[in-house]
């Protein structure tokens, strides 16, 4: 089959392996791809995060072509969780498959991705795509179940003063998400093209450059979606006491960090990674996210280099691959 | 009266301005001071933190001499809770009055505290202590209450794997609290003679130095009150995923922090400071925390200079200050 392969550089193959019917492991699903987004993860897995070789592309809509294990899937259009638990240890057996450290995931982690003709993953991972939802709605089901995750783990009320820093390809989800809350929201980016199309929801923007004094704001709730160690002092001085800072960004390295303030201030820092799928799809279902403005690519399979290439861009927000 | 003043360094004076009763604010207490406990918070004063001047000492029993908006206080043994606020800003307003920024503290920011005869403090700060609770026990009321914040913040279950970073005094306190709950707990420590006042309450101890390795434990939330920014590091480790770290240090300066692992491990920091005073004296009251193995050490206010510099001897528990 054809599939991007990272292994010391990014080469399109046209003989890569394809996964068989025959050697499914138990419990799995073949899907056939039919559009794939590119994340930021993928550009950090060229740069070598996870030392991952294989297929990247974590974020995709596919076709369900074979399922031993459960026929009934056969032919159904579908989005797939991407950590694929054991089962079997301590984590998995509390509740937190998600981080089963013996985890693969999808294009990330031992477990070949979405940027190729076919991908396997487990029937416990698919959720079927409701026919009014496109496949471009449906690819962007990851990354929206991603912002998703923020109002899993925490109340975002109504009357709260929420300020989202970060205006990328997250940042966006997050507060078209948080909007629908009725809360008094503020994204704060360096990109006036990118803060437009947020403006253009009717959502309060506020465009700084990297020597801009921090803007005096006394939020309730802070999401850290810039991607940058500097954005958590940002985030920890516009929080008020007591407030709470959700810290999506994940970068290489460590951070200078005012711990002190924490303890004083009494905050609370809330880690947020990979979310939960349904409600992702009843929001583009319902058409209560658009992400259409987000797209500003597209490259067939065959192109897929060049696609990486584009999402590398500065300020490049989504670029999908279609198969 | 007597006091013992910070002005450059520290010096006992016998003729320093009493506060008087009819320059009391209204809704303030006059109060003699019994016992009063040093605090890192006070070792750290005299290293310039905070950059106060005046009269230090938060923590203390004393009795209630004046109070001309409540007389029926007058007589009292009390404890006082020692945050000041504005009582208008938008943060006192919001419910968040411990944290007022224009706020006052006794002994710590702008007032001047309890190494002295007399100090003040608004009636509403002030707990009545119950006749069963002695002098010593009484003067333990501040730092307990730091320790209850904790579980006034979070939710510590009896299933839960609670590690508590840090032997010293809050450690010790933090420690004793959190057994109440039933869970399974295990204190780190450097220090063996510490630890062992602990065991000796059946608490599960252990013992390290900075270059043993750091225990692979998966804990469901842990306490960093070790005072150092290194402790930060070893609660990330021993934390599991979505687990919550409970901050307490604090020091000068900045940590290096590994802010993308609490992003992927979806792990929760939350920032403690003071806690709740009716409680402390509850347990207190019914002998359910043992304050007496931590005092190390007493003297009369006219050794205070001599308090101070056997509270900052490494290794020394709580010293006391008589009046």
């Amino acid at each position: 089959m054809r599939a991007l392969v990272l292994k010391d550089n990014l080469t399109l193959r046209q003989d890569y392996p394809s996964p068989g019917v025959l050697t499914l492991p138990p419990g799995e699903a073949l899907i056939r791809v039919r559009q794939a987004g590119i994340c930021n993860t993928d550009l950090e897995l060229l740069r070598g995060y996870a030392n991952f070789q294989g297929v990247p592309g974590h974020e995709f809509v596919g076709q369900v072509q074979a399922c031993p294990s459960a026929p009934s899937w056969i032919g159904r259009r579908v989005v797939g969780e991407i950590n694929v638990p054991c089962g079997a240890c301590s984590l998995c057996r509390a509740g937190l498959a998600t981080h089963c450290r013996a985890r693969t995931a999808l294009g990330i982690r031992g477990r070949d991705g979405a940027f190729a003709d076919l991908l396997t993953l487990p029937v416990a991972n698919l959720h079927p795509v409701p026919d009014t939802v496109s496949d471009e709605q449906a690819v962007f089901t990851e990354p929206l179940a991603a912002a998703l995750e923020i109002s899993d783990q925490i109340h975002i009320r109504p009357s709260e003063r929420v300020v989202v820093l970060g205006d990328g390809k997250l940042g966006q989800l997050v507060a078209q998400v948080l909007a629908l809350t009725g809360c008094l929201l503020t994204v704060i980016g360096h990109h006036q093209e990118k803060l437009d199309l947020l403006a253009a929801r009717g959502i309060d923007t506020l465009l700084t450059d990297r020597s801009s004094n921090i803007p005096e704001i006394e939020a309730d709730t802070v999401i850290e979606a810039t991607g940058t160690p500097a954005g958590f002092k940002t985030a920890q001085h516009i929080l008020r006491p007591r407030g709470k800072l959700v810290l999506k960004s994940t970068y290489h390295g460590l951070a200078h960090v005012d711990l002190s303030g924490i303890a004083v201030d009494e905050v609370q820092i809330i880690g947020s990674r990979c979310g939960p799928f349904a409600p992702a799809l009843r929001l583009l279902d319902q058409n209560l996210v658009d992400i259409s403005p987000l797209i500003h690519a597209r490259y067939p399979l065959d192109e897929g280099v060049k696609a990486m290439e584009r999402a590398s861009v500065k300020g490049t927000l989504k670029v999908l691959i279609e198969m």
